[in-house]
């Protein structure tokens, strides 16, 4: 796999079958995304759940019932370009799929939701560590005590992942992703894990556990995954995603995303 | 009028009739907000349009149908809070009121957008000058040759405001005004107005001219107005807006708004 493809191309080989696997990495300096489709009945109250937590749910792309080219990658198709889906119905999974296409109609809205990718590259070059890339892990992510804005039938407590630094290096990251307000912003936490709820940072409840040396704090950002447990909160009928680390990639540069 | 009364006291004034007349300057340093009702079946698009559109149609809250207590002001009425409102029957303008009880009902959906009014007070603060203030107008307002990203059946040119400045006064601006990014953010443009398609800055399209001085140049921020443009060109069967300048004042500070 070329790791500097465009993303056109990359799409292309992931529309053609030629790549299924996930998309940390490639593409660098492009913004990936999370992607939910819903019907067009719960579009809206999906809409204002994300609108009313922006951190975890940071929307970069919404489209119209039926839609499936996003304006952020003039071109792409939703139903096709991503390498891995996940299918609910009622809350439960149901399949996991390389295209959904079939199952995709005129009555399915599409949301596209920021990702902690973008500000990870900004951590590397800041020269900060980035301990799930060092260790060729997924990201650890945990469940915390603190409830998102329901927006009914949408309720979800918030995700957070979590990144271990010394904490002049946790300052940093904080200016760092400041930037990066559509993707997670600034960490909504950082040390005791126990004040927002986190009982064992060895058990994360998605991704990997990461080592943390002496001398370091975990650090928290809100988290993608958010959204998906409202999704599976709501019970809805339909509902598809991408399945966890097979993202969208899109045409925006991570930069495009920062305000200053 | 007592201008440095708490927000809920102010609201109870507004309430209660005993203050009808505009709320620029009142209850300084509290995030004041343009109001927009529409039918539940308008809710989705022009959120949809909000969300496309974020510079000119900040979102800071949005309330189910038939709610009208918005999450930033509780307490508050929505229906009877505003000094003064437009009823607008298929994009026409039918009456100007002081309460919209009798005609709110179960069906309509209150978007509440970011206004001007936050990031002024912080351009005060920086000793930048605001001219509109200085000569007790309001500010100058100009329909562009930009278009806003549509949702059917939601369209607009980019609307913006304009306050002139010397040059290296309008870049302190832009810095000042970067961190407001739910209240319109960094300037859009500055210098020519042809470029941005406005013919003669002394006749703006909305609020009155003012006074530029030899060595200024004009600088120009994304605008509300352009919510009620759109709202006006969608024609839909029932929609109510604050009237300009007559804003509902939230319980938020201007500094909650701000990332950084």
């Amino acid at each position: 796999m070329e790791r500097t493809m465009s993303p056109a191309q990359l799409r292309s080989t992931i529309r053609t079958a030629e790549w299924k696997g996930p998309t940390s990495g490639l593409a660098p300096g492009y913004v990936q995304a999370n992607l939910v489709m819903l019907p067009r009945e719960e579009a809206f109250p999906f809409l204002l759940f994300c609108v009313r937590n922006p951190r975890p749910c940071p929307i970069l792309d919404v489209l119209e019932p039926g839609q499936y080219e996003p304006r952020i990658a003039p071109g792409a198709d939703l139903r096709r370009d991503l390498p891995k889906y996940r299918i609910y119905e009622k809350g439960i999974l149901k399949s996991e799929v390389d295209s959904v296409s079939d199952i995709f109609n005129e009555e399915m809205v599409s949301f596209l939701l920021g990702c902690s990718f973008s500000f990870e590259n900004a951590l590397l070059a800041a020269g900060l560590p980035v301990r799930n890339i060092e260790e060729g892990k997924n990201v650890s992510m945990y469940v915390t005590n603190r409830v998102c804005a329901p927006s009914d039938p949408f309720s979800s407590p918030l995700v957070v992942s979590m990144r271990p630094m010394k904490p002049d290096q946790a300052i940093r990251a904080a200016q760092v992703t400041t930037r990066f307000y559509l993707t997670h912003g600034a960490p909504i936490h950082f040390g005791s894990p126990d004040e927002i709820g986190i009982r064992n940072l060895a058990e994360p409840e998605f991704g990997d556990p990461v080592t943390i040396h002496p001398g370091e704090i975990p650090v928290f950002w809100a988290c993608g995954v958010t959204s998906q447990a409202a999704v599976l909160s709501a019970r809805v009928p339909l509902a598809i995603t991408h399945s966890p680390g097979h993202m969208f990639v899109s045409d925006l540069r991570d930069e495009e995303l920062t305000i200053l």
